[in-house]
């Protein structure tokens, strides 16, 4: 902490741009600014401040939304010039209400599919919260947490007959239904994808390493 | 693409600040800046183009070291002062070499965590290739994809059990374990994880929606 700004660049208003991502999901949520005052309370309350250019003042996130953003990391780029906030979201990071600022598409499609994982945890809880009786998820899941269990299991034997016999399309689609079943039985315990990634995390990253590097 | 910058603020010299992603692991690359003619080619072309605050000039990324970088899905915000390049690396994003030009931790740790399955594919890849005899992942992927589809099929049993059962620290543990098999499995394959991501994007997500809304 105590180096946090040695090797940051202010501009000329004494500014920072700061992107701002989820660490729940990974999707960016915002690009804002910071003061050297902004990253300081950061770094003390562990919760994200900024500068409001058109307010001109330190701006405290969700201070009056109650949408408070969590700090979880802070990294600094190669020269010094940009910040990065992984944050725990606490509702939508923008003021429409959208969960991310960036929700205008300019040009193409499925740039976010990598972090579909994440998306469909999501869709799986609100499918679960429904009233809409046709849902398959909503069926299953009141079918209770063995059900779930069982279907994982089922999905995986498909997975593996797949991968064995060398059917790529098929092993693709078998894992993606491994992958929704997993996700259903985990909700059906309340059990958070993150919770699992973490585990995973832990067991295969080398300690103070900041990418994976020693799994056995 | 026709009306990629009618709602979008350029500041007084020109610029916007574009905030860079991968579109294969979600992790943040790099903050660069462009002018409208940077977004112009690379609506164009599909590859990204930023405007050089230092060298005054266009910059088509990667020209000179090749990592040209194949733009997915572009985005602007909320009040159109930012704009976010979904992008395919093809090399290292940064001039050090790092993958990310966001490599300096300032604060924290584990805010990346929700991203740890593509790392893990990775670091799988990189095992695998390896010449590290007492990596189990090594082992596991010369017995060849019968094996590791086995193993898939054992851990999501144990998944399924720890379940059944209410055991939660369990199943948050046999599933990390039944995540990394299922990755191994698939490498055994060269099925890469995004190919099943983007099956269950496809799947689960309303055609035209940017967000997940739909599944049965």
């Amino acid at each position: 902490m105590s180096n946090y700004n040695a090797n940051l660049k202010f501009d000329t208003r004494g500014l920072i741009p700061v992107a701002v991502q989820s660490a729940v999901n990974g999707r960016l949520l915002m690009l804002a600014y910071a003061n050297q005052e902004a990253l300081e309370r950061t770094f003390e309350t562990g919760e994200a401040w900024f500068y409001s250019r058109s307010r001109g003042e330190l701006w405290h996130k969700g201070s009056t939304s109650g949408n408070v953003m969590k700090v979880l990391e802070v990294r600094g780029d190669c020269d010094g010039d940009a910040v990065l906030y992984l944050v725990e979201e606490a509702g939508p990071a923008c003021h429409t209400g959208e969960r991310s600022c960036f929700h205008r598409v300019l040009f193409g499609q499925g740039g976010e599919d990598c972090l579909f994982l994440h998306s469909l945890e999501e869709v799986i809880a609100a499918r679960s919260a429904g009233e809409d009786e046709r849902s398959y998820t909503k069926r299953l899941l009141r079918e209770g947490p063995q059900r779930a269990a069982q279907k994982v299991g089922e999905e995986a034997v498909e997975t593996a007959i797949a991968l064995a016999v060398g059917d790529m399309e098929g092993a693709a689609e078998e894992a993606a239904d491994l992958l929704y079943h997993l996700l259903a039985a985990l909700k059906s315990r309340e059990i958070p994808l993150n919770r699992v990634l973490k585990r995973l995390a832990e067991r295969h990253r080398a300690p103070g390493k900041t990418a994976g590097a020693d799994p056995n």
